[in-house]
């Protein structure tokens, strides 16, 4: 095997209440890389999407993620790899994750699968790094094992892959920007004791809630009383999309990442789609121009696509 | 039935990470109380240890409770109670929520078991209220269903029994007096985000671990930045015990409560045993009187006894 083509989910990282542990793949939106294994080192990459991303490995997230997988291979290889996002960047949808990890996985199955899970995690975090300037795993974790997953601890690495019950997700993603780094620097550094023992209970109820397959304790559980309150004053809309969701049926949700992408959760495909509906008037009456997702909790993250 | 006695167990609240969510029931020490019902109102109490605690029910932490059950059972019923505790107050054992459960548990089953189990923690937190000032549920909540319970949000109550994989369980209870209004006095109403973010790292892995009966992830879990760095330098001996206790097999452990107790999870009753010599060593050394105990979870909670 020479070369390989893996189709990457898109991710959405915190799952409201679990800041910085928690991540969860989902089927639509996803992105595709070719990658062909050279035998002299080096690594082209072209891009077949219109998003104008740097193609020198050194300046591109999936190529340095190649570059630490590399540095510990150690033979003299190299790579061809054509990316093709529809995993908007700055989406709030893990698009720099999918890229990093979709590359690592694809090399590893290229070279004959003999580095873990968790070590592909440590390589696709330097994409990450390049990406927003910290080396965090809540995107790239559920993008290479699926389902949900929890980071216990980033350093040491201690991954907790968890089930999940099947359900539907709804994803609008607002046309405005919102950058990581901002979006990090608005919240406090200091927080009250009090709203941290709120945000652990609730933490604690989603992973139970996830694990013993009660729906009901999921969507309590869906609440954030320290980061949403903060950085939903980016994204226009936020509160009422949120109300009008949980209404229409929605088990409940919130910002996918650091936004402006929102995301909700529901036990049924019509409530799902009914909460598309309610999204689209939202930002349709708005002015705001927007794209929604209808889809399913991503099982196995990265997955070969057969030609 | 007009007479009832229950056997009610010891707790350990917070589990090390979980501080003010999470508690353990365990099969010792356990206290005992004889519940009779009258034909008229008022609530006798007796006490026959040598506690030297209230015996006026307004002023007793099971007769509060009584006192809340009653409001809402409304007919003119009494009680008789005489209460034979084991698990010394200040103990860091739950010793208040044990007379407070396991009052409410009597005086349901004397009543045809007409209230839920939520309705139970409910009338017992006022004698935790009565006890510490704060209307808490960590240990009355495992106290009245067994095992490990989640106690997701208090306002409105919110609680989520965990499963537990067989452990065994040393507690280590140095007769030194710490104040449960102390213990929380001097911990630090403002925190670290980043702090929390660990904390609540190792909150879901320990839930998850319960969960999954992953006694690894179970072990790594057991790890507190935030409450025991503050409220072990109350407690001589702490970071010796724990790291003898961890060398010698533990899978991780900590203050139970707001101590002075120390607790120590094993998988082996072996493992657990071994803990056990080596605080009783410690504690001989140190010249500090202390009481050891090797247990169990408890399943159920407050059990009726037969006679």
């Amino acid at each position: 095997m020479e070369s390989i083509k893996v189709r990457i989910p898109a991710t959405v990282a915190n799952m409201v209440c679990g800041f910085d542990i928690l991540g969860m793949a989902v089927e639509n939106p996803y992105d595709e890389i070719e990658l062909r294994l050279t035998d002299k080192s080096g690594i082209t990459i072209k891009h077949t999407d219109d998003y104008n991303l740097p193609t020198e490995a050194e300046k591109n997230v999936a190529g340095v993620s190649l570059i630490a997988l590399l540095e510990e291979y150690s033979k003299p290889v190299g790579f061809e790899m054509t990316i093709t996002k529809n995993i908007k960047p700055g989406s709030g949808l893990g698009s720099s994750a999918a890229s990093a990890a979709g590359a690592v996985v694809a090399a590893n199955l290229l070279l004959g699968n003999i580095f873990s899970k968790e070590d592909l995690v440590r390589f696709a975090m330097n994409g990450e790094r390049l990406a927003s300037g910290v080396k965090h795993a809540d995107n790239i974790t559920p993008c290479i094992f699926g389902s949900v997953t929890l980071i216990r601890s980033i350093f040491p690495l201690d991954i907790v892959p968890l089930s999940a019950p099947p359900m539907f997700v709804t994803i609008v993603h607002p046309q405005i920007e919102v950058k990581t780094s901002d979006a990090r620097q608005i919240l406090r550094k200091e927080i009250q004791l009090k709203d941290a023992i709120q945000q652990w209970g609730n933490i604690a109820g989603l992973v139970s809630g996830l694990l013993k397959n009660d729906y009901e304790l999921i969507g309590r559980s869906l609440e954030d009383v320290l980061i949403e309150p903060v950085r939903s004053i980016l994204i226009p809309g936020f509160d009422e999309v949120k109300k009008r969701s949980k209404e229409a049926g929605a088990l409940g949700g919130g910002i996918s990442g650091s936004g402006p992408s929102i995301f909700m959760l529901s036990k049924e495909a019509a409530t799902a789609k009914a909460i598309e509906q309610v999204m689209s008037e939202l930002y349709g009456k708005m002015g705001i121009e927007y794209k929604t997702y209808v889809t399913s909790i991503s099982r196995n993250g990265v997955c070969v696509v057969n030609n």
